[in-house]
């Protein structure tokens, strides 16, 4: 993995954004687990990255929150050509269903044992 | 469990708002399972509550994001009585560490197989 783990993202005071993606996979596996570190260590090379947590549960249902400095951050991101030729190949094989969700966090607060 | 598995929240056009709750564990189990299943009940009947969707992966780490119309319905599901309880408790022996997120969504898009 080109992440820890189980770890938390280390986000600053907001504001700030989060694309929260949602999804069930297929039983494709083709590649899927190097794509998804691949695009995490992109990700995380982007202007404007802040961090990303990630977990899929047993029964399948994934749920991915990547966070970001902008919009302008996130637009950049999404049209990143790699990105979109794993976007693509996601639609096609990976992905049962997805739903991505673009937001603005307005507060946070963490507990305890930080 | 009180909502099926493996599902996604049906979210109407935004904006609205989301709750990004991640979280890991401690090793105390004891009634975990089902507060977390009383709590989604109990936050379905609220004014406001939109859906939620959560996954914790075989690593440990716990994504729960829950949607609603509005900051006052957050704030009202935050300070339900019962809710403060299981917080207190999951503060002192569910949770090893946790970070809770409030966002306002303002695009959303799915794909594919809706």
């Amino acid at each position: 993995m080109s992440t820890p783990d189980n770890t938390f993202a280390q986000t600053p005071e907001p504001p700030y954004y989060a694309v929260i993606f949602t999804s069930t996979r297929t039983p494709v596996d083709e590649g899927y687990g190097a794509m998804a570190d691949r695009m995490v260590e992109l990700a995380s090379r982007q202007p404007g990255f802040l961090g990303v947590e990630s977990a899929r549960g047993a029964d399948g249902l994934g749920i991915t929150v990547s966070y970001w400095a902008s919009l302008e951050a996130i637009s950049a991101w999404k049209s990143n050509s790699e990105h979109r030729v794993a976007q693509a190949t996601g639609n096609r094989k990976w992905y049962e269903h997805f739903e991505t969700r673009v937001a603005r966090v307005e507060r946070a607060y963490g507990g305890p044992r930080t």
